[in-house]
C-alpha cells in the first residue's frame, strides 16, 4: 500500500467495488445479448438530445461554462425554484460524494436501509462516517424505522430513495413529506429521486425547495436515457445547494453532456413517451415473471424486481445462469432482499430475449 | 450558511472561484470573438476522435465501463507501463481533488509555486492542508527553492507543472528527475504534465512509472483538443495509482468522452500535426507581441505569455480592454507574474484577431 495514503483512506478497500457488465464480458469473452442490469434506458435519449450532442461534439475543444448557467436556469424553471436552489454535477454519484464530504465528519452517523444504494455507502465510508442500516419492511423502505434510527443515533444524514432501488417500490409523497418534517434537527434527508420521472405522480412529495432539512437528487441517467453522459442535480435550500461550489470541480461537466441534458428538457414529449413505453414493457415483464412462477413486485421505476421465492444462493444461481446465456441482470446484494432478481425494462426485442432466456436459466438454477 | 456543513467546509469560500468566459459574456451581453484565455485548443480534436464521439452518442444511454479498461490499456501501451500504473478520471482537476483527499490530512503542508495552478490550491484547501508558496525565479518555477521548502516544511505534496502554466516555461527533464530523486521521504511530487505533448522532447523527464515518489498527470484537454470531454489520467506506482479506486466515482467517466480519448490515441498523426500548427501560431504570436512592444516569453505550451513591462494594474487594464473588444485572454493572478498577459494559440483567424485587437487594447490601457 502506498505510504502516502492517510490512515482513513488506507483503511478503505483497495478494489473496484462495482463490477460492470464489461468486466463480465471480458471474463467470458462474449458480449451480452441484452444489457438489463443497470437500469439504463435501452430506449435511449430524446432525439433532440441526441442531435444536440452530435452538434456539440464540434465544440468539445472548449471547457463547459463553470456555472452551468443554462442548465441551471432550465432546471429551475422546470422545478419552480430559483437557480440558486440547484447544484449540478457529473451524476448523482458525484453529488453524493460531494455531499458526504460537505456534511460528514469521521465518527458521525448516517442512516440508510439495509440493501439500499451501495454507492452512497461507498461515499459515506470515504468520509469516515458510520452507517446504521435499517431493514426493509417487505419490499419497502421503512420510513418510521428510519426516522427512529435517525433519532436514536443523532444521524447527520438519512438516505432514502423514492421510488426505491433495488426493489422498485415507492411511498406516497405525503409519507416522505411527513418524514422530512419529523426529522430531528441535526438530520438532513437525502432524498434520492433518480426514478422520479417514471413514478406515479402521487409518489413525488410536495416539499418546497427551501425545506431546510431536505436535499433531493435527480438524474439524467434513467428516464432521460443519458447514463453515459454523467449529469445529475440536487435541489435544496440555496445555502446548501450553493455550498457544492466550495469543493466541486467547477470545470467538471462535459460540454456535450450539458448540451444533451438541456435539449432533453426542451423536449416536452419525451417523458410522456418514455413513461408509456416503460409501462408497456413493465406489463410485459410482469407477464414474463408470472409465466415463470416468479412474483413481479409493483414497480415505480424502469425495472421490475421479482421474487424468486427462495434464498439468495438460488437467486445468485439464476443470475449466473442468465449471464451465461447472454442476459445481464442484477439482484439486491443482501438478505432478505436477495430473494429477488432485478431486470431493467427496455425495448421489445430485449424483453423478448428475457422471455426466452429466463425459463432456461430458472431450469438450470433449479437443476443445480 | 447551511448548518449541516462541517467546520472545515464552512470555512471555505462560498463563491464560484473560477470565472469562465461565459460569465463575462453574460455580463456584457456579447459573445467573445476569440476565446484565447483558457488554453483550450481551437484546432479541435483529431477527426478520428470527433467521428468516434459522434458515433458513441448513440450509445450514451449506457454507463461507461467502470474499469475504463480499453483506455487504460491504450495509455499503458503509449507510456510503456502496465494498466496498473494508470488512474483515469474526469480531467486533471478531478485527479488533483482525489489525490488531495487520498494523501492530505488537515494541518499538513503542501508546497507549490506562487502563482501556479489555482485549482490545485483549491483542492488543497478543500482537504484542509496548508499551502507554502515559493516564488518563481524569473519566468520559471524554482526547483531548488521548492525542494528546500519541501524539506523545511516536511511537505506531503510538492506540486510542479512542467511545462509551466501560466508562464509557458519549462525545465529540462533531467532537472525534474533530479528533483524527484532528492525529495525528502515524506514528500510526493505532483508533476503536472498537462502540456507535455506540446513540449520539446527534452522537457519530458525519464522517470519510471514505478518511481515511489512521483505522480504524473496528463490531460486530453490541451494538445488532444478535448477540454469539454473531461478526460485526464495519472501515471504512478500501482499502489498509488490503484488507490484512486478507493474513493473515485467508478461510473463517473463519460462514455462519449472515453470513445473520443481512445480514438485520439489511435491517430498517430494528430500530435505531430498539432505540434506543427502550434509552432506556426507560436511564431506568429511572437511577432505580434514584439510588434506591440511586448516581450514574448519562450513557450513549451499552446499559449504565449508576454511581459507587458509594467505592473499588475496595467496588465489588468490591458486584459479588460481586450475583453471589451471581444478577445478573451487571461493573466497570472499574482505579483510579480502579473506583469504578464497570457494568450492561447489557435487557428490563423484567431491569431489575426489578436493582431488587430491587441494594439488597440494597449493604446486604451496606456491612455487610461
Amino acid at each position: 500500500m502506498s505510504r502516502f495514503l492517510t490512515p482513513r483512506i488506507a483503511a478503505l478497500p483497495a478494489t473496484v467495488p462495482f463490477t460492470g457488465p464489461e468486466t463480465l464480458e471480458r471474463r467470458t469473452g462474449r458480449p451480452f445479448r441484452a444489457r438489463l442490469g443497470a437500469n439504463e434506458s435501452g430506449f435511449g435519449p430524446s432525439p433532440r438530445a441526441l442531435a444536440a450532442m452530435q452538434e456539440a461534439a464540434s465544440e468539445v475543444w472548449m471547457y463547459a461554462d463553470p456555472e452551468n448557467y443554462d442548465l441551471k436556469q432550465a432546471l429551475a424553471a422546470r422545478h419552480g425554484c430559483t437557480p440558486g436552489h440547484i447544484a449540478i454535477a457529473a451524476g448523482v454519484d458525484t453529488l453524493l460524494g460531494l455531499l458526504c464530504r460537505m456534511v460528514l465528519q469521521p465518527g458521525e452517523t448516517v442512516v440508510t436501509s439495509l440493501g439500499a444504494y451501495p454507492t452512497f455507502n461507498f461515499h459515506v465510508a470515504g468520509a469516515g462516517a458510520d452507517l446504521v442500516r435499517v431493514p426493509y419492511l417487505g419490499a419497502h423502505e421503512d420510513p418510521e424505522a428510519l426516522l427512529a434510527a435517525a433519532k436514536t443515533h443523532r444521524a447527520k444524514l438519512l438516505y432514502l430513495a423514492n421510488p426505491d432501488n433495488p426493489m422498485g417500490s415507492h411511498h406516497p409523497g405525503a409519507t416522505i413529506r411527513a418524514l422530512a418534517d419529523a426529522l430531528p434537527p441535526e438530520t438532513l434527508l437525502v432524498l434520492d429521486e433518480a426514478y422520479a420521472e417514471l413514478a406515479p405522480d402521487e409518489a413525488i412529495p410536495d416539499i418546497p425547495a427551501e425545506h431546510p432539512q431536505v436535499i433531493r437528487l435527480r438524474s439524467f441517467s434513467k428516464a432521460w436515457g443519458l447514463a453515459g453522459a454523467r449529469v445529475g442535480y440536487a435541489i435544496a435550500a440555496p445555502d446548501l445547494a450553493g455550498s457544492f461550489d466550495r469543493i466541486r470541480d467547477h470545470f467538471g461537466m462535459g460540454r456535450i453532456s450539458l448540451a444533451g441534458a438541456l435539449a432533453s428538457l426542451q423536449d416536452p414529449d419525451w417523458i410522456p413517451e418514455i413513461r408509456a413505453r416503460i409501462a408497456t414493457a413493465r406489463d410485459h415483464m410482469g407477464v414474463i415473471a408470472r409465466e415463470n412462477g416468479l412474483e413481479p413486485l409493483q414497480s415505480a421505476t424502469n425495472f421490475v424486481t421479482m421474487d424468486c421465492g427462495r434464498d439468495g444462493d438460488y437467486s445468485r444461481r439464476v443470475l449466473a445462469e442468465c449471464e451465461a446465456r447472454g442476459l445481464f441482470i442484477r439482484m439486491p446484494g443482501v438478505a432478505p432482499l436477495d430473494r429477488c432478481i432485478r431486470i431493467s425494462l427496455g425495448p421489445e426485442p430485449m424483453m423478448d430475449l428475457v422471455a426466452r432466456i429466463l425459463p432456461e436459466a430458472l431450469r438450470a438454477a433449479q437443476g443445480a
